[in-house]
C-alpha cells in the first residue's frame, strides 16, 4: 500500500489500540501445530473425545423442531431455558443464583472482556496472581488499568502479598482463578478463600472469579467457591469450552443483578447475543443429562494423563526442576532455576519437535522467564512420556 | 441488596460504562411478541423460510467427519476455507480481497464493536446519516465520539451536507450503509459513491461501508461497492444474518491487511475468535451453493412482501404520510408531518396491537420524531395488509 494510506490508516487508530497485543501463545501455536512436534503448548481439550454422535443427535433432534427460534436472533441475557437450567446447576453448585443472575456470553473471553469494559479505567489498579491467565491480561490491557500483583505458592495466592497490595491503594477488583489456576495448576485453599472475601470487605472491593476448570477435578474434594462466601462481592465467570467443547464458544457470568444489566448494556453493542443455534444444542445435551456423563468420562482421561505427565516428569526432568502437583484442570507448571530463560528453551524445543509455552507470557510484569507451563490434557498418555523424555534431555544439557 | 454493596458496584463502574444505553429496540420488542401484534418493529428474517432441512443435513454429514475440528478452537482470523471462499464471493461482487484482508467476526455487531475500539477516541468526530442503524451508535457511544451528521434523500446521503461537515473539522470516519439503509431503504447512487471516495480523498479520512442487506436487491441493478471505487480508505462489513440466518452470528470484515491486524489482535482480546461449528456449517452451505439458491428464494419472498407493503401504504395511510421506496433489504421509513410524535403513536399502537420503530432510535441527536420504521420481511403478506390498516387508521384519527 502506498505510504499515504499507510499513514491514514497508522494515525487513525485510537489510543487504547496502541496497547494492542497479539497473543504470544496463538503466535506460536502456528509452529507447533505439526504432526510430529509434541506439544504442551496450548490449552485445548482432547479432541478426539468430544462427544461428536450426541452433538449430532441433538443437532438432528432440534432443528426440525425448534429450528425457528435456534436460527432467529435472541435475547441478548441468553437462551431462557439454558438461562433457567445454569441458574439451577449453579445453585446445586452451591452458588446462590437466579436466571436474572445470568448471562451467556461468547466464551469466558468475551466475559473477561465486558468485565474490563465495564469496570476499567485508565490507571485502575487491577490485582491480579503471579503469574496469571493471560487472556485476562489480553482483554484488559486495552482499557489502560495499571496490573498489581501477588505471588503464589502451592495454596494458591499468598495472603499477605494481597493485603500489602491493598494497603498500598484502593484496588478496581481481584482477579482470582480459585481451581486448577491456568497457568499455575494450583488451588485457592477454603481458607484463603475466606481471607481473600474479608479483604474484599475490608478494603470495600470485589472479586472476579473465573472457573473454567472447576468441574474437572481428579482427587479430593470441590471447595467452596468464592462467591457463595460472599455474593455481594463476587462476579463469577466460567465456560463450557472445557467440559464441552470450545467450538461453541459458549460461557457465561452470574453477577448481582444491576451489575449484570450494565454488562448486558455492553454486551448489547458487542455482538447483540451470543449465538442463539449453539445455545439450544449445549442446552439440549444438558438437559439430557450427556454433559454430566461426559464430563465424568473426561475426568477419567485427563486424571490418567495428569498422571503420567507426573510421572514422566520424576523420570526424565533434572533434579533442579520443580512443578506444581495439578488436582485438576489442563495445566502444571514448571520452575527452573533462576538464569534459565524458557523463550530459549523454546527455539530449541523446536528443533527437537516439543513445545511448551515460555512462563512470560502470564507475567504482567517481564518476570517468569525461568518458568514454563506444560498442558496434559490435549496429548495422549504415549507421546506425554515421549515429549517430556525430550524435554527432559534438552534441560539436563541445559543446566 | 444492601445499600453498601450497591454503592461498591456503582462506584466501581468505568466511565465509559456510564455512556451505555440499552437498546430501544431490544427492549420494544418484549413487548411486541404477543402472537395478536402485527409487528413491523424487528429486523427479524422470516423464520419460515430459514433452511432448516440443509442445515441439518450439513451437521449430519459434518460432525462424523470433521467434528474434531468443528468443536476445537480455531484461528481469530476464522476458518480458512470460510475466508477463501468469502474472499473469492468479494472479488465476483467486485470488491478487491484476498484471505488476509478477511476476518470472520460474532456478527456484523461484532465489526462495528471492533471499529470502534480500535480507532474511536473520546471526542473524535465520526459522520453519520440522519437516520443511522441504532446498532452503530450502541457500539460506538461507549468510545465517547461526537456523532455528525449528514441528510438524506432518495439518493442516500447528502453529498453537500457531508463536506460541510468535513470542512468544519477532521473526522474519524464517515459510516455508510450504501444499500437498502437501515432504517431509511434508500441505496447510495453511485455518482454520490464517486462524490464520497472523493471527499475521503481531499480529507484524508476513511469509510466504514456496512453492507448487510447487498444482496437482497428486489429490482434494478446492483450498483458498485464503495471499496470496489477506493479500496485503500474503505472498511467493508458483512454479515450471514440477513442472507441465511442470525442465530449463527456470522459477519465478515474486508480491510486492508495491516488494519485488519490491528482489529484482529483487538478480535483475540475480544472473544478469542468466532465459533468454529457455525463456521464450518456454513462453509458448506456456501461451498454446495445453498446459499445461492436460497438467497435467491428470499428475494422472490421479500419482494412480495414489500409489494403488499408498498401497496398497503397507499390504500390506507393519510396523504401527510410519506415513505421512501426500497429496492430492497428489510425496510421501508415513514416521514409524518412535523409535529407528530411516534413515541406516542407507538403506545397507541400497542393497544391496537401493531407496532412499529419510533424514528428517534435512529438518530444520535434527539431528532426524527415524526418518522418510524417499518420491516416488511418477518410478516407474512396478509398480516402486512391488516397491519398498515390499523396503522393507517390510527394515523388518520392522529393527522
Amino acid at each position: 500500500m502506498e505510504k499515504k494510506y499507510e499513514d491514514m490508516w497508522l494515525s487513525s487508530l485510537s489510543k487504547r489500540s496502541k496497547r494492542l497485543q497479539s497473543s504470544v501463545i496463538r503466535e506460536l501455536l502456528k509452529v507447533t501445530q505439526y504432526p510430529e512436534v509434541v506439544s504442551f503448548a496450548g490449552g485445548l481439550p482432547a479432541p478426539e473425545f468430544f462427544p461428536k454422535r450426541e452433538i449430532e443427535e441433538a443437532c438432528r433432534h432440534l432443528i426440525p423442531r425448534n429450528g425457528e427460534k435456534m436460527l432467529q436472533y435472541g435475547a441478548t441475557e441468553g437462551v431462557p431455558e439454558l438461562k433457567e437450567f445454569l441458574s439451577e446447576k449453579m445453585r446445586k453448585y452451591g452458588v446462590p443464583s437466579e436466571p436474572e443472575n445470568i448471562l451467556l456470553t461468547s466464551g469466558s473471553q468475551q466475559a473477561l472482556d465486558l468485565i474490563g469494559k465495564v469496570f476499567i479505567n485508565e490507571g485502575d489498579r487491577v490485582l491480579v496472581s503471579e503469574p496469571t491467565y493471560l487472556g485476562a491480561l489480553q482483554a484488559w490491557w486495552l482499557y489502560g488499568p495499571e496490573f498489581v500483583t501477588c505471588g503464589m505458592d502451592e495454596d494458591g495466592v499468598i495472603i499477605s502479598e494481597v493485603e500489602d497490595v491493598l494497603k498500598e491503594g484502593p484496588i478496581k477488583f481481584m482477579y482470582m482463578l480459585p481451581n486448577f489456576h491456568n497457568p499455575a495448576g494450583v488451588t485457592i485453599s477454603l481458607e484463603r478463600r475466606k481471607r481473600l472475601v474479608q479483604l474484599a470487605e475490608k478494603y470495600n472491593t470485589f472479586i472476579v472469579e473465573d472457573d473454567p476448570y472447576g468441574e474437572l477435578r481428579y482427587e479430593g474434594e470441590d471447595i467452596t467457591p468464592i462467591i457463595v462466601l460472599k455474593k455481594e462481592r463476587v462476579i463469577y465467570l466460567s465456560t463450557f469450552s472445557k467440559t464441552l467443547c470450545p467450538g461453541f464458544r459458549l460461557g457465561w457470568i452470574v453477577a448481582p443483578k444491576l451489575t449484570l444489566k450494565k454488562i448486558i448494556q455492553a454486551k448489547q453493542g458487542a455482538d447483540l447475543h451470543t449465538g442463539t443455534f449453539v445455545q439450544y444444542i449445549v442446552n439440549d445435551l444438558c438437559q439430557r443429562g450427556i454433559l454430566k456423563a461426559h464430563v465424568a468420562k473426561l475426568k477419567k482421561v485427563y486424571k490418567e494423563r495428569r498422571n503420567v505427565m507426573l510421572e514422566s516428569l520424576e523420570k526424565y526432568f533434572p533434579k533442579e526442576a520443580r512443578w506444581t502437583y495439578p488436582k485438576g484442570g489442563l495445566f502444571l507448571w514448571v520452575t527452573l532455576p533462576e538464569g534459565t530463560d524458557t523463550e530459549v528453551l523454546f527455539e530449541k524445543g523446536k528443533k527437537n519437535n516439543v513445545a511448551f509455552v515460555p512462563g512470560l507470557a502470564f507475567y504482567p510484569n517481564e518476570k517468569g522467564r525461568n518458568t514454563m507451563r506444560l498442558n496434559f490434557s490435549n496429548t495422549p498418555p504415549d507421546r506425554i512420556r515421549e515429549g517430556i523424555k525430550r524435554l527432559g534431555e534438552m534441560l539436563k544439557e541445559e543446566l
